[in-house]
């Protein structure tokens, strides 16, 4: 029976290559559910950039719940299209809806794609933590330091990347081999795009710049991964993030700009991960009332173990973080001081199959208009079931 | 052409296995489209929980728009992934956002998977109709009895189910044979869940608990179920659920407890369905103006007969139903009394497509701090279309 | 391992024919990628209905981003689910959200399926362009004259269309082959829907109703098709669409009635496509405050070439469109008066990937209660990247 209709007949050309669709698209994913309130000491500490489930009230929750459909369409394009079903749109009161993470097309510039454009909302080339996906991530949650850069760690423009052949295929082993990777970034990537961070409209006339530099170099066994990255840009806070009586700038609009160190050494067994950066921002300025741009800086290290007993693995590992600044995407562009001691263990019975516990020593600072003079100390442990399929 | 992110190169693990992705995952789904307005007889008879298309402006609606990703990735690791496409979030004046139903997986416990944990949002095995899919049930909505207890019957938790193979096989069987069996939810059943229901976020600190035991008897060339099954826990009412000058307790917070007795005989061909429950939650009380804790109790009973035409199907059903109490997630925690009365047929020409035609008369009182004293009698014929895919 | 729940056994169902599900049920999409600020003159001119990403703090944006699953499950029943990935709930300001664009079935009334009906949300058959997939049109937004008939060209209901087979087929060809046809909405079309567009409730008591009657003729080595449509109904105005202190009717409901005529010439080389249509609506009239049935009518032309230059292919294409009159799903049923040409190229490398840069010139008065005298001229260049899979 011959479909019916136009958009039929159009998929028909797509086919026509002779594949069957389930050959050039591909469909994957993963969940994390979480439960945070074990061992908590104090529940008016939170992290809303971390994880909105922490303290007073909180329950079972879902972290992620990724759908991502991909394919490889042609030597020379690649498309991503990732949906998280655990987003919730801003004023309801009911969530879990679906919403857009990566939605993007890679055309490769030259035959070997070694040059390639990246268009649609994707990862800022900014941080190695960032790149690196949640799924391959051992703390629960990104460092606040380099996160708060850009929040879902994604924008809507184009970038435009770098690497040679060899490397692509390193950068790629380093994901496929257990080693948590950040994926295929490129050596050079440099970037236009919105700045307003994921999933949200761009709010002034001015686009953000970016560019990044890292290498995996090989070195003896072991493989090491120095990098750059820095951006510059202009931010316009939303009206929607505004406590009625804080003073801003009248247009709203601040500059937004940062630049960051890091180093990586991949676990073979034993692995580190350390960041650093600076730059300027919006901050709240409890002493005035007032949103001003401020300076910001922060980093943390990650350091890990990959053990293998038999087909299971094991990742114990143990991170601090320290942070001081503004959080630009959040209410009055919140002011804050963090210092964080994590230390847990992943551990992957399966491939499909991940559980993390984690213990959390925090002392955060976090204060808007409404909340001036917030510092709350205390301790947590951290559990997150993860599925991966 | 090498693929070219961590995501990418990370969906080689999942597939090490040497299957492909769409041997390990499968995708199914289905559509309901109603029209609610045929021989109505009064326009002001509405039910939130039932169908938001019924009486005055309602028109062509969906009631369901389902697409599920599935898949036994390992014999102890399977999950499900379930958004409905016709939910709406609140506060937007446009609708049929995707939004999750099920997001979960089963771990197997021992190596059969007799027992096993089931982690992330799904069914609370509480009421045999409220466990069954939608795509099986008879009458086109569920009853108020016992659907009150759960709305969209899923909460986010964690839930162990034991039943021996054999039986597991033949839960299976019952929904397979076209016999609307409610699916595989053990014959032990035990859970602890954030206790809002689905897509809400915890509002106390407390968890629910669920336990459930229900065995499916072979008698003679007949099946019976006979189940029970009880929960416990605190409520919390969502500040946006209430109206302005309702009185209310300080904290919102309200004791939430209930217990089922589950009666089912199979259609072979004749088949009945009965249950019914009581318990106590929050209620409207019109007399106070406040919301109060207070008793509930009601139930219902359908009875079905299953006709084989050839290739088609027919299962013309009856179903009378009772309910004395409050719905706490509706505003106010409205007060209910309810007596329906429905008849009707469900026609499935194909496997793929049932129309369902259904007589409903009903007397309805449903109050809450806006709508004291509204009592609304009434009959109507109600349509639905349903797709299966 | 037997799958273990009702939905896992229910699938079985769909796929006793022997059928894998990925037989069965296709998945396709597309994705659109905009920027509008180049060369522009005047960042006051806007078109919500076009794009919202034209004009002041615009950036850039994507216009669809849309993920299709659909199949003949049988001679006589075909489904088509598409969601966009593009859209924002209202009131939100965070934006990406998957909404419903079709969510239809087709059921064939004799054993051929030239008369079949359609039970879902679908396109209105009212207006080519409309019908016309976004993912073939050439110009980057549809005419005003007769999209703004019905909001993302869709509605909730029920329609009845019929083609003999051969034009069935010379239907799907016309879009498989590049002659960019509308997709087979049948030579003779008539439906009942709710009227008040796609993914909105409706909000009166009557159904609007649908006609059309198109026929591609096959004259020399070209191919014509002239249609002719209408439609008739009652429109409600939903609240929130209106400003404070606007005057309207009391029951917010007004008549809404047009006819249109097409003309369509394929292009082979040479393509001509015009409509014209005429009625009336529900307007904003800005010398009286109000909110007033009105007189409205309007058109456009497109004319355009098609070259093929090895796999490459070219539409280079111009159109010149017109309208006067009210937009009756816009705040207030604003006012419009509107001139515009478009000159433009669609350019195919491969049929993966397409990029359309148009050169737009354009005069707009549109006025609602906050807007009253607003007119603006100007021009841009617009560019559009779309990644086909």
């Amino acid at each position: 029976q011959q479909a019916d209709t136009a958009r039929q007949a159009s998929a028909a050309a797509p086919a026509a290559s002779k594949k069957e669709w389930f050959e050039a698209v591909s469909i994957r994913g993963y969940m994390q559910v979480r439960y945070n309130r074990l061992l908590e000491t104090n529940a008016q500490l939170k992290c809303e950039q971390c994880d909105r489930s922490w303290g007073a009230n909180g329950g079972f929750s879902f972290r992620r719940i990724r759908l991502i459909v991909f394919g490889q369409l042609h030597p020379r394009v690649y498309f991503y299209l990732q949906p998280d079903f655990a987003s919730t749109p801003s004023g309801s009161s009911t969530g879990q809806f679906a919403q857009v993470r990566d939605a993007y097309f890679d055309l490769g510039l030259n035959a070997t794609s070694t040059w390639r454009v990246r268009l649609g909302q994707s990862k800022v080339p900014y941080g190695f933590e960032n790149m690196q996906s949640s799924q391959q991530r051992l703390p629960l949650d990104r460092n606040d330091a380099l996160n708060s850069a850009v929040a879902n760690e994604r924008d809507l423009g184009a970038f435009v990347y770098w690497a040679p052949a060899a490397i692509r295929k390193r950068l790629a082993m380093l994901v496929s081999e257990g080693l948590k990777g950040s994926g295929d970034y490129g050596v050079l990537g440099f970037g236009v795009f919105n700045g307003q961070a994921a999933n949200r409209s761009e709010l002034n006339n001015g686009q953000h710049v970016v560019a990044r530099l890292s290498y995996p170099l090989q070195v003896g066994r072991q493989i090491i991964e120095p990098g750059l990255q820095a951006y510059t840009g202009q931010y316009t806070l939303g009206a929607e993030q505004l406590s009625a009586r804080v003073k801003a700038r009248p247009d709203l609009t601040y500059p937004d700009q940062r630049a960051a160190a890091t180093f990586v050494l991949y676990p073979q067994p034993f692995g580190i991960l350390a960041e650093y950066n600076l730059g300027r921002g919006p901050e709240f300025n409890a002493s005035t009332d007032s949103i001003e741009t401020r300076r910001l800086h922060g980093g943390y290290a990650t350091l890990s173990y990959r053990a293998r007993v038999g087909q299971q693995q094991f990742y114990p590992f143990v991170r601090g973080q320290y942070y001081q600044g503004g959080k630009k995407h959040e209410r009055d562009a919140r002011s804050y001081s963090v210092r964080e001691l994590e230390v847990g263990t992943e551990w992957q019975p399966l491939k499909f199959f991940e559980l993390v516990a984690m213990y959390t020593w925090s002392a955060r600072r976090f204060e808007d208009f409404q909340t001036q003079g917030n510092r709350q100390r205390g301790s947590l442990l951290r559990l997150q079931a993860q599925l991966n399929f």
